[in-house]
């Protein structure tokens, strides 16, 4: 990993956090329990990096080998059903938050796969699918289309964000310069996405 | 494995049989055909065991190495088809047998996390995955959200028996004896829940 | 890989566009947009073999290590989008195209389980996971229940290919004869249940 590891470390803290309670505001849309929705917080929050390594064949998965994730998954949940009856006043907070953790996953993903010595597309899928398979177990798990195939730019900013991350390590940038730039330009990316409701031309397809 | 393999390898065939009928009723509720009930039994009984190992990267997975346990899971499923006229008579035997499978799949997953040499807390992880996951796959299979998440003490039952069996083992108890101590502790507590129709407090939050 | 791999690579390949396709056409019905589709149609090709290998712990995975799929399946998705207005009048086409690639997918899945060493059922159970995952990932991210699990004998054509195929190598015949005939005969199967819409009986249960 590279230095801006110091970087990257508190910033996947925050996308963790920030995962598992929209994740536990989901679980009380439909009415789950607690138990269900400390479940649905860690498998959001978690289910990304988790997917990452068991397709990359990467053991232990990052929750195994550091469990003291799962208490911060978990009490991120909790927190979020104490907070719920102001929750709704920091909802830009939520949004600048969980954009902070789809970036800083991304980078992270692509981070373990380029130690793999993966091909730059594989690292580029591999931050993409840290960034973005938690959210996808979310909506599966809550029986909803997923999102991410639906509506928003999301995949689109951690592609943006790895090509980025990836071409400026291979013009051989310094490699904390490289991690601040893709994690801005992913950010910035993301929330004009939202504040300006970009997004991707959607395919209309209705014969049977 | 501790000595009391010899109790549950039984248990655990009871609980793989148990879920995968309760899997094929499920199927039947939605009129799938007989290879899907097949499937669905089969994925239900052996996914926990199958998720915790690939999580852990712990191969071959059981049934692979166990190929007796796909014609145990179909040979149940294809009996429940035989027996749908009288199975509802049958109704509170499932739940005891279901309570069973339940209590023997988590302390079988500690048992693998112990032998893995895992962080206690992924012991009682790896117990509630082996013990809970196959109910999930099976009901997102069946487009529902996971009755997990939503009611029932299920995954507490599984955490409870779980933490009964690691602390019991950490302080020095024979082994067989904390095996039996957190089997029947872990049913009673599941068949009192159903009895009394105990629940988790719900978290309902109703803001878009 | 038996020789007969100069037969199976490229009919692999028909399969795979085939899938991410078939996946497109179904994004297109929810109206996901562009990265949805392509993201939909590389799940559902590339699913089943990813499936096998995550579960005979059987790494890298192949898109891993050709990663020029992932340009296959993300070029079949968005070549779709272009040809929707037309691409009704090819429906008869598509059916036979996919009927090719299940059974394609089956034999090369139990080609990898057989390099493996694994048990004669594996071998059948790796081609049925190679041939079918894909369309249950693509409906459960569709939130449909799999169509693998309520009619048409799909995951039927897989098990009576592998089968062939595993009996005519046990019996000691020439591989590329037996692909052959494993192959035609497969797809025969597949397509007369298409044309005579043969169906499995279904289990019908209609208790709570």
């Amino acid at each position: 990993m590279v230095q801006s590891e110091a970087l990257l470390l508190p910033l996947s803290l925050v996308g963790i956090v920030a995962a598992s309670m929209t994740a536990a505001l989901a679980a009380g849309r439909r009415s789950m329990d607690w138990v269900g929705v400390v479940l649905l917080g860690s498998v959001t929050a978690l289910g990304g990096g988790s997917a990452r390594d068991m397709m990359l064949g990467n053991y232990p998965l990052v929750w195994v080998h550091e469990p003291y994730l799962l208490a911060v998954t978990s009490v991120a949940a909790l927190a979020t059903i104490m907070l719920s009856p102001v929750i709704h006043r920091f909802r830009n907070l939520f949004l600048v938050l969980d954009a902070v953790g789809l970036v800083a996953f991304t980078i992270v993903g692509c981070d373990v796969a380029l130690k793999g010595g993966q091909h730059p597309v594989i690292v580029i899928v591999a931050g993409m699918i840290t960034g973005c398979v938690g959210g996808v177990l979310r909506d599966v798990l809550c029986n909803d289309v997923p999102l991410l195939f639906r509506s928003e730019l999301y995949a689109s900013v951690a592609v943006v964000t790895g090509l980025l991350y990836v071409i400026g390590l291979r013009i051989g940038f310094n490699p904390d310069l490289v991690s601040a730039v893709a994690l801005t330009a992913g950010l910035a990316f993301r929330l004009l996405a939202i504040r300006y409701r970009w997004e991707m031309p959607k395919f209309v397809y209705e014969r049977d």
